[in-house]
């Protein structure tokens, strides 16, 4: 379906059909619906390829001659007592609902709530079996099916109900439709072009995208954002005379349960509609957004809404009229309301123009000291989008208190798929573990509401019980362009892994890559599978890959110290004397930036117990988050005895050594997975190497010269 | 001329030729001369302008009833003995030659040797009176009579001679023909757009380039490059199917005397010529070369030549072959001699992927180990372009060792007058005091050849007296299509003095300053002149400019500290760690990069003696190029009895208040200039206020950081 052989398959190659493809397949379901119909494509697909058989169900079909049986089960007429989220990963008893369905019905009874993307998938009397709730979850279940291969017609007979705990699993596309003067086709794109846009216009040929949807699909994701939230003069006019692109990739998205969304300019009003104003509470602009939402969906039915960075370092907003946030955001949602679509309104809203010089402002409050005033007063179709951290996507940033703040609000918590601060995809960065632990972060301490459980808008265990909203998980897409589509091949594993954790934010991530390699690297034996050096060395390179990246980049949390724009490579100072709000106020005595309430900006009070008190006290800060939350001289003893200035070096070194092990390890699959890939890789770790070794030599060095220091293991400092 | 109202008339208002255009003038020279033809239309433009008269002299031409008569002298057939260069600003006896003259005859007999651009200028019988030799001194010698005024028709009979000191007076322009992407249209330009060049094409109209060509010819400016020396794909095509814009702009500058040069690629013969190869020992390369030549030639028989930047910052050049530069250069010397085209071949050639950690290499010692050894090795029409620096047009450096050593080279110093690393045209920094003190440095200590003789070639003094080959003084131009031209309106200044310091490097840089104000602030009353208020102002602006932007800029010799890329504003750190060759390696302990024979990178032993033994003791090293040759503890003394650290506290305070006080002095002539400009210099000397503040606080921040040691007056730092 990439229509271009050249085109890595990513996590679907064709090996991964096999064993679905060479069994006999019974589709009972209605193929008149777009994902029903794609569902039906790749069994077929599948089929020619490796020699099954397709046939889909009528009312004469016999019940019995098939290996596999997909169907779709009607929504139950009267809801369960128990929340559906909670059959999530049981077993459940559906076997009289089969028997009704091998007898040849289309739909069957679930006899219990369904939900959107719920599916079960099993065997039953020998038959692997899929029955899935209306609209995506066929696919999702069909896909599931895809990813047990063999191990789905093996073992006793029981059916596993399974369904995504995020409603929202959006991926936004940072591209521009004109290439930007400075941030070019994709902002923050380290994988080529754009594959919606080139140089001004939608692709005429739109094969990648739709191989793109595909992908997207089979792991789940539901919503993407069409255009950078940095909306400039052209990409505005996607809401206008541009709106016939939205529709070509209306259509490419939602044969695969995937709803498009576009980033708007809060200024559009004024920019495009001619209007003197832009502020919310004005009948004009409200009428002006409402005509947009018509037009839209009258082009677009399941068009998904709109997303929108508002007063965020130099974009419009309601700022400009005296209104606070929840005017812009719910000026947007009445638009949208009459057809159902959502507002995502970003929280990145902060000071970009701050003077270095005032110690007292620090902009990891200001998302907080923005939004939190705020719950209660946004629409219901606003969701708020906040990013992990209270700064910007760093390797290491304690998660933001605006996550657990509003609880009467929809939220969606955002991450960043795309490496900017974490390599560029020229370093092998995987980001699971980073994510899994930001998603198991207990705002109320250990065992307690999850980052997870809030987007999800699950109840909460203990004292408050009651659930938040629900949203799900957003981030910045990876891909472009590229013949490996991330840049890094090994890139792919991040958005593989996002997909999944916005399904199931508990799993385990390492199981998670694992199924990765498993698809990615089928290995050379037909139905063999991955060869255990391919899959040992993937995780040799990947599973500490985060670690070792935080290892040879900025110390303790402290985060930046990256070249300024481009944000590639160290530069310690880079930031330091800027208005961005990102310092580490090191000076010859010691380092870090003081955010607690008895001496510093007092941002620790905006934690809940018990982290406003343990992020406060140095007794008890995590080590690797002291320098986010204290300043220290370069003696402070961390918890394994070493120096904060010795910590700089040991890690540094350590970390610089272990990209030079990572790019040996690599050399073991050489001839076992594609030539083509396998040099890019090699490509990729030398550069790895390079610029892990220009961290560690800036790094020490900086801190050497500052601290006077010498290194206590005596290794090489410039 | 300018063709546009709107445009600021720099240094030649109309009110600059009232003296002149209400006078009874003849002229007696050939019109159909293209120079002549140029001082004809301003003669008549200015008695137009003023009441006067012109009469273009003919054999029955009166003798008498003329108040002003200019005329063109004929070669002697025998020179004299002494150089001609001695008769510069001599009273010579030519009475009898201009008698001649006023009884009719078109041109005299000087009588003695002409040189290009010598001219008399005074009064003879009552009549004021220029006699210039053939080509472009007619024009030269009527400007100095509009610059004398009223006083021209005043005073004894006397003629003054004058010439150029400098063969070479020449603006090099950085203009780009296609928008660069990161450069933008023209690279290091602070003024707007290029007046050449619009978008990709050679503009229509080319009335801002006439007006530009009559301003630098009426100051003896004799050569412009036409385009930057990085040459990028459209501009390579000047050479070939561009041609036809060269032949435009050669017709634009050649009526005020100034040939036109073209920067060439060194990869020419590959990227557009089709050949394998650019080697300078291909016969190929060389025939393809000739050819160029031979073309452009045949299109503008009065080319000058070629500029090339090889070999250096990413530029191609001979070293790909194996070659070296003086290979390189007489290649296209060779293809240029037949024609008498002359070759400016730069010397700014370093490794610009310097490993920063490498404290051995030394980018200040790059140009003379390059080109010393090829010293004899350049043919006759090769110029050797030097950077008045070692390092890049910094704010202080030490004069390039290069200039001295190279005896048997014709070699052209180089200035930037577009503020680069002087406050970009934001700041008011008038550079004439840096120019004055460059061009009279003494090479083997006081009253010595200076780098103003050396370049002129004028034989030196003392022990060696053979005379170097002559070639001149290069600038790189800062004018652009803002309606004051400079962005800065006092940066016309900065132009102006770079003229009149190529005419003459002995000048009287204070008296070059005011005669630039008495030309471009003509005063309201009608021959009033300037208002004493405007001329003190303008004096106490910039008068002490250059040392008030020193002070709060990098100190001490050290340079940068500045933006990586575009060079604006302060970061100390900005280029420690990049491969730029341009460090100041400060540590807690203190800073300045050791360049001595003893202990550092041995760069002093590239001067003769004294400097070789001044530079390399810190006893006599000149306090402000301490940190250029010197690592010194912070606590070292300066001769001053501050410290290296207060000094850097003080002299950031201090030019920071300066700027102040400036911006305070600007109010006292609101109402007595034009408003716009006015208006203009009041905007950027607020930011020159903010930009100085921000200087001082993060130079007096980081320093304070890194030595520990408080300021002695307690004043304010971060």
């Amino acid at each position: 379906m990439t229509g271009d052989a050249s085109v890595h398959p990513m996590w679907l190659p064709d090996e991964a059909f096999r064993a679905l493809g060479a069994r006999r397949v019974l589709l009972a379901a209605d193929v008149a619906e777009p994902v029903v119909a794609t569902v039906l494509d790749e069994l077929r697909r599948a089929s020619a390829r490796w020699g099954g058989t397709v046939v889909v169900a009528d009312g004469s079909t016999p019940a019995t001659g098939h290996d596999v049986v997909l169907a779709v089960a009607s929504h139950a007429a009267t809801p369960g007592s128990g929340s559906a989220r909670e059959a999530h990963a049981s077993t459940a008893p559906y076997a009289p609902v089969l028997r009704a369905l091998l007898g040849g019905a289309l739909t069957v009874d679930a006899g219990a709530p369904l939900q959107d993307g719920m599916f079960a998938v099993g065997r039953q009397d020998g038959v692997a079996v899929v029955v899935a709730a209306p609209g995506a979850a066929l696919l999702y279940g069909m896909h599931a099916l895809v990813r047990h291969g063999e191990r789905a017609f093996e073992g006793p007979d029981e059916l596993l109900w399974d369904l995504p705990v995020q409603d929202v699993r959006m991926l936004d596309h940072w591209d521009n439709v004109d290439v930007h003067d400075v941030m070019g086709q994709v902002e923050r794109g380290y994988s080529g072009g754009s594959i919606f846009y080139d140089a001004g216009q939608l692709r005429d040929d739109l094969s990648r995208a739709r191989a793109y949807a595909r992908l997207l699909g089979s792991v789940g994701i539901n919503a993407v954002g069409l255009n950078n939230v940095n909306v400039h003069r052209t990409e505005a006019r996607l809401l206008t005379d541009r709106l016939g692109d939205v529709v070509r990739l209306a259509e490419v998205f939602r044969p695969h349960g995937i709803r498009v969304y576009l980033s708007v300019s809060f200024a559009a009003p004024m920019t495009i509609g001619g209007l003197p104003s832009s502020d919310p509470i004005d009948p004009e602009v409200q009428a002006w957004w409402a005509a947009r939402a018509a037009d839209v969906y009258a082009a677009v039915p399941d068009f998904g809404g709109f997303v929108v960075k508002a007063d965020s370092e130099g974009r419009p907003g309601p700022f400009a009229y005296g209104r606070d946030h929840a005017d812009g955001a719910n000026l947007l949602a009445r638009a949208l309301a009459p057809y159902g679509g959502t507002v995502f309104w970003r929280a990145f809203v902060y000071d970009h123009t701050q003077d270095w010089r005032d110690r007292s402002t620090d902009r990891a409050r200001a998302a907080y000291d923005h939004f939190a005033p705020l719950d209660g007063r946004f629409d219901d179709n606003v969701v708020l989008q906040v990013k992990y951290g209270p700064m910007d996507f760093q390797v290491r940033e304690p998660v933001s208190p605006v996550i657990a703040a509003m609880p009467r609000t929809r939220l969606a918590v955002e991450l960043q798929v795309t490496q900017e601060y974490t390599g560029q995809q020229q370093h092998a960065v995987w980001l699971g573990p980073q994510w899994s632990e930001i998603l198991a972060f207990g705002f109320h301490g250990e065992g307690s509401r999850t980052v997870a459980e809030i987007a999800a808008g699950l109840p909460g265990r203990g004292t408050d019980p009651r659930p938040f909203p629900a949203a799900g998980l957003v981030a910045v897409s990876n891909v472009g362009d590229d013949e490996f589509w991330t840049g890094h091949p090994l890139a792919q594993a991040n958005l593989y892994t996002f997909a999944r954790l916005a399904w199931d934010p508990s799993a385990d991530v390492r199981a998670v890559l694992d199924e990765w390699i498993g698809l990615t690297f089928p290995g050379p034996e037909p139905g063999g599978g991955t060869e255990p050096v391919v899959r040992e060395t993937l995780h040799a390179v990947l599973d500490e890959s985060w670690r070792t990246y935080e290892a040879y980049t900025s110390p303790l949390g402290v985060g930046f110290m990256v070249r300024p724009g481009h944000h590639y490579g160290p530069d310690v100072d880079g930031y330091e004397y800027t208005p961005w709000g990102t310092y580490h106020f090191a000076d010859r005595d010691g380092i870090g930036v003081d955010r607690t309430r008895a001496t510093g900006t007092g941002y620790t009070s905006q934690y809940p117990a018990p982290w406003r008190d343990v992020y406060e006290d140095l007794a008890t800060v995590p080590d690797e988050l002291l320098l986010f939350f204290h300043h220290v001289p370069y003696g402070h003893v961390l918890r394994d005895g070493t120096t904060v200035i010795q910590h700089v070096y040991d890690t540094h070194f350590a970390g610089a050594a272990r990209t030079e092990e990572l790019a040996k390890a690599w050399t073991d699959v050489e001839g076992r997975v594609p030539d083509a890939l396998f040099a890019r890789v090699a490509e990729r770790l030398a550069e790895q190497v390079r610029s892990a070794h220009e961290w560690r030599d800036q790094l020490t060095t900086y801190f050497r010269r500052k601290s006077g220091v010498p290194d206590a293991r005596g290794r090489t400092i410039y």
